[in-house]
């Protein structure tokens, strides 16, 4: 798996543990709604600053998105 | 300061502290030498990829790359 994948995978874990739907998610993260799924799916070579706004969106610290 | 400066200041701070030059950092991560110096400096929105190279190089996980 690699590191866009693993990403993908903890985006939807923290997303599910809120209740929240990808369209809401990608709401709060002011991101494309047909954008999230992608990167769930571990399709994207997200940035820096759409990685920040995720982290904001489900009220964690960056970090909490490299968590092992 | 924004994600992109704090990042570009973490990575700096850590190849200083491994007594590494911008061209040998940028060589261990296979990015090019012209581009390391701008991601220091803050104006890259860098890609999870190359955090993840970076993080590679410098010998710590990702998540150290975003500690406060």
């Amino acid at each position: 798996m690699d590191i866009k994948q693993k990403f993908g995978l903890k985006i939807k874990e923290l997303r599910k543990l809120r209740g929240l739907s990808q369209e809401k998610l990608a709401n709060l993260a002011e991101i494309d709604r047909t954008y999230l799924p992608t990167i769930e799916k571990g399709e994207r070579n997200v940035s820096i600053e759409i990685i920040e706004r995720l982290a904001i969106a489900l009220g964690v610290k960056i970090k909490d998105l490299f968590d092992e």
